[in-house]
């Protein structure tokens, strides 16, 4: 993966929807349905599917395309809310993974797929 | 915002869920799903609230951070899904705001928020 | 709107399924899936939507048909689920009205949009 | 599954709304979020579960009750929309059924996991 940096991403982000005049559209809730509906057309891409029909989609360029091009909508929109919201993706990310870390401690949840309710 | 690099970011994702073992669990359909749960509880917090709950929600230091919380784990979700299927972030958004751009060219969209399909 | 038992209904889903022999997918996961991808083409028709916009879908009876067909495709996998999973819907609906109405007790709740977390 | 009309659980979930006066907040948007956020709950559930996993959670009283709950949400939003929008769910439903009998023709996908764009 190339170096690329949140602030530059969310600059183009930001260049698109406001050459679009789109600010007036993109409040919190609008948004947050962005990243939903954007990650359920990712999501029906694996519905149904077993994991080799998932190495299948990932073989195919065609198939690969589509995966790519639905996270990148998804990532859109991530983006697009914080930029809107002044929200510091990078500062986020690291507070709620110090915060999941205290949750989810590796000794007790290696290796399980439980949720932190149901570890004792 | 600060300068955060994507891969730097990617690794403190891959790091946390390489520790606990979590790959095995870690396939496209649950990764999505991940996105799209994480999307919906951010989503929940707008649910049937107006123009001003949303302003009052983003002036409240704590119910600000419950949104940077859901967010956080939505992004988590994303990075992590791109890094298990050697997806480069940086390009896939680059290719879908070139194709975005000609399916919403500035003179047809400009202050409208049509989807392409229902522009002429 | 007209008598429809949903014994009847769920039948209809049934068989359409069993016909194809898709039993074989229809997992709880995958079909929770289903409810949520369709939940989603449905919310995506409202996405950056005004209250006048939201008028004139329901005004025009192309549009309308677009949502009377996503709302249909969220209900078959509800009846879906339920069917496979023998899952009386009639129910549970009844036992969650009632502990919702512990929840969001009447003299508390009236004319607000908060969630019962939010109540004292 | 005991004999349950749609109108009669209809009605009950009306009444538990205008009792609560809510009509105001239930525009078309709102309900839909209502639906995918509940959906999303009930697809957490099943987020990185194998197949016994899901057995086990279907074997357990507690854990039942919690999907039970879950789907009985997600019910709720889709009757309620269908209320406030003059939907007849039985009407859709098979409407719907016809149509996508004619794009998944038995013939075509019986045991098939595919979308109908990828039948040839």
């Amino acid at each position: 993966m190339n170096a690329a940096d949140i602030q530059e991403l969310t600059g183009l982000v930001r260049e698109f929807c406001e050459e679009r005049d789109w600010d007036q559209f993109h409040n919190p809730k609008d948004l947050a349905i962005g990243i939903s509906t954007e990650a359920n057309e990712l999501l029906d891409l694996f519905r149904f599917k077993s994991e080799e029909d998932m190495r299948e989609i990932f073989a195919s360029t065609d198939k690969k395309i589509r995966v790519e091009e639905e996270l990148a909508d998804t990532l859109f929109f991530v983006l697009r809310f914080a930029q809107m919201n002044n929200i510091d993706l990078k500062k986020i990310l690291e507070d709620k993974l110090a915060k999941n870390g205290q949750k989810y401690p590796v000794e007790k949840i290696k290796g399980k797929n439980l949720k932190y309710t149901e570890l004792d």
